[in-house]
């Protein structure tokens, strides 16, 4: 159970309950009624409990389970502990998080301006928003409805942000444009200066970087995490895209809707990615790339070139998937024969 | 046009003056004593807009600019669109970066010292400075004429800083001393301990850090970036280097004066860069090399060597361009044949 | 010598007593009351000063130095300078190290609460604390004993901490349990949400992050670096871990103890790590991984397997350093090859 130091609890929730907020299919109906107390890991799940087995990695844990009920696909239903109550789905780690939501819904918002923030007079934020102690919010900076705003953040003139917004503590925003149900981690930095200058003999020769950032709904960005101004044309951060922690930004990329980037990808200055596009940690994109909706680049990709949409690259330099495991697979097999000779 | 909630805009200037101030040749001196009110991209810019094409990967955006003039080179002058005024420069993003410097000089510093701000009696921050709200600074610290300190931003004891320097919020210093006119954006870390510590048995010892961060004129550190100081040496950063976000630079390090660094490079303990070397985005030193003056260091290369003045490495381990460019292919070719089979 | 402005030292120590303090012996038992007044590197050290020789790469720096005793192993004993008192240690860093803390020690924590710090007053922070101006703590957090938190720290509700603490500025803690004796430099993020959504065709659905940070004793976390908080179960950090900046921590994953992470490496969620394993900077690590007991996994690695105790990785993806060495082999000289035809 969630250590209630940190953590809220809702429910109990009926298991028909669970089966209809998840959409997952009771595989024993008449099971509806018991009543379950909290989500768990398999290992630590106890009767009272919901859990859910998604990658296989986890079945041990799974078969030696004492989880009242999970979430699992209909394959692993077949194998499941006997009493374990089962709810089918094809997505059981997604029903999981449907689950999880019921029990653990977001903390509400309570309004308040601490006595400490410094909320200039000429900025607008409604009353019903939480702003933290010492928060610094300067002129002409606007927040929506119900926004929270954690401790020794600061908002720069002119911002604007959109409703339902959780601001983490030490955040810093300029030059941005934000828009709703945004999640920002401690000590995120949006908006500063892009890494422009033209090359001289004498000395770099700094480009005013004269764009901004704009970021859609729902976008959740991880701790420490960066993302720089544009430098003519906006930076831009599409709707439902999650971002990991110690990702960077450069200026005028363009992020589609609900792409993943996970943690310190980064993606230089210009490059565009279109929708739902994947990019696993440490991958790193050259500038004024352009990759096409749905591609996947793995973890650790080094990227100099297009990706069209659909496309799996990995590798560095990132070439198509088969043709990196071909290379892989070439590479051992010639240093083994290098062995044995 | 810049978003008048962030930016302020001078001007406007003729085509002569623009001329004058860049360098760039006015390829129709009739033109001279149009005016122009801004900078823009050639996507965006209108007929009295200035832009410019360096990159030929932008030609296209070029040919159907609608720009009032654009800084190009001779090449690409014959192609531009009719009607659109042209300043050539064999650097035209040099050229431009001057024009827009004069659109959108600096934000004067306004002298202030928020009510909120510590600062210690013994510390010492001339009356024309800035210092922001919550800005704490300890004893002993100096800063020179016409700083700004972002919000929350802390200067620990004795830290000494030069004229015109603009410090970001959230930026902690301690243990270093700092040239005039640098730039540190939000969030950087200068001064803490090296990762110093000698492996033991039972678990490691750490070795006092005993040097400090020395940082030189005119450079610029991305927002994140962490800068240790040295364990007996100093950490040294020459002038006019400009380092983008979260790269880490451990103890002893030595960077020339202009070397760039792009974002998320990092290097290792008592590394020293002569001037003038690059390193592209995520690029990896180990410790103890040297880098010679000019050299180059491509993104993503893990570098385990010394390089040579004006050498291009790449790769991991990295190697010569031309090397690694002759690896890459030898492995594509083999795991074609491989396909074939 | 140590810039005063920013070290106090203690000493002077004689040679006897910094052979007593550290196990090494001192060549030349005569030389015993010989004083010492400083550590100093074997560049700048002088006649009253000690310094060390373990890296070979500076045995020029050694046979060139002014200093007056050094931390050496017995086989460069014997090329010391004439009149350089010689320490003999097998481990010349460790002993160093030792000397280096006698000279140096720990600032003493002097009791205070900043007037401006923002204490809740349902939070337990001991009087002989020290903490900085603006630091935030709210309810039900509770410090240990002589514990310092310094300026613009934000330590939220429930977080526990243990004796002899050192929080950096701009730290941002919440959801974790923290050992004794613990150092997080500036701007470090423990706690905040892991990066747990299910896909969904719509948008991204985020999973309730409902485990926590448990930080063991004599850990070191590094400028920035983020660590996120479990999402079922706790992400752990073994007691005597040593991380270094710009690191990424996953949610779930296991650091055993004695673990060294040097700078901006990322480890994916729910990966452990047995105890004493290093992994070299810029390393990562996918999920889900098992990473045995005194493993070494080099700078820049990509890996995607399970790592046997004392197994030695290298390489994307990674393989037995053997392996990849053969395979850089093998390649070189297919490229040379393909050069001369």
């Amino acid at each position: 159970m969630a250590d209630p130091r940190f953590f809220n609890r809702a429910g109990p929730f009926t298991l028909d309950a669970l089966s209809a907020l998840s959409g997952a299919t009771l595989l024993r109906p008449e099971e509806g009624s018991r009543l379950c107390r909290d989500v768990a890991p398999l290992e630590t799940a106890g009767p009272e409990e919901v859990s859910f087995l998604e990658n296989r990695k986890y079945i041990e844990a799974f078969l030696g389970s004492r989880a009242g009920a999970a979430f699992v696909d209909e394959k692993s239903a077949e194998r499941a502990p006997s009493g374990m109550a089962l709810l089918v789905s094809k997505e059981p780690y997604r029903a999981y998080a449907l689950a999880a939501q019921a029990f653990y819904p977001p903390t509400r918002i309570v309004a308040r301006k601490a006595p400490s923030a410094i909320i200039d007079s000429a900025a607008d934020v409604p009353d019903n928003c939480s702003i933290g102690p010492n928060v610094v919010i300067e002129p002409g900076a606007r927040l929506g409805q119900r926004c929270s705003v954690g401790a020794n953040a600061v908002i720069a003139a002119g911002v604007e942000i959109g409703d339902d917004c959780r601001i983490g503590p030490n955040v810093t925003l300029s030059h941005c444009l934000i828009g709703s149900r945004v999640v920002l981690h401690p000590g995120v930095r949006i908006g500063q200066d892009g890494f422009g200058f033209a090359p001289d003999a004498k000395a770099p020769i700094k480009v005013p970087q004269l764009g901004r950032v704009l970021i859609g709904d729902d976008v959740d960005i991880g701790a420490n995490t960066t993302i720089d101004r544009g430098s003519g044309h906006d930076t831009i951060i599409g709707s439902g895209s999650m971002i990991d922690n110690l990702v960077q930004i450069g200026h005028n990329v363009v992020v589609g809707r609900c792409c993943i980037l996970a943690g310190q990808v980064g993606i230089s200055g210009s490059t565009k990615l279109d929708d739902f596009v994947m990019i696993g940690g440490q991958g790193g994109l050259a500038g004024h790339l352009h990759i096409g909706s749905g591609a996947k680049i793995a973890a650790k990709s080094g990227l100099m070139r297009d990706v069209a949409a659909g496309e799996t690259v990995c590798g560095s330099p990132a070439v198509p998937l088969t043709e990196f495991m071909r290379q892989t697979a070439v590479l051992q097999r010639l240093a083994k024969k290098k062995d044995r000779r």
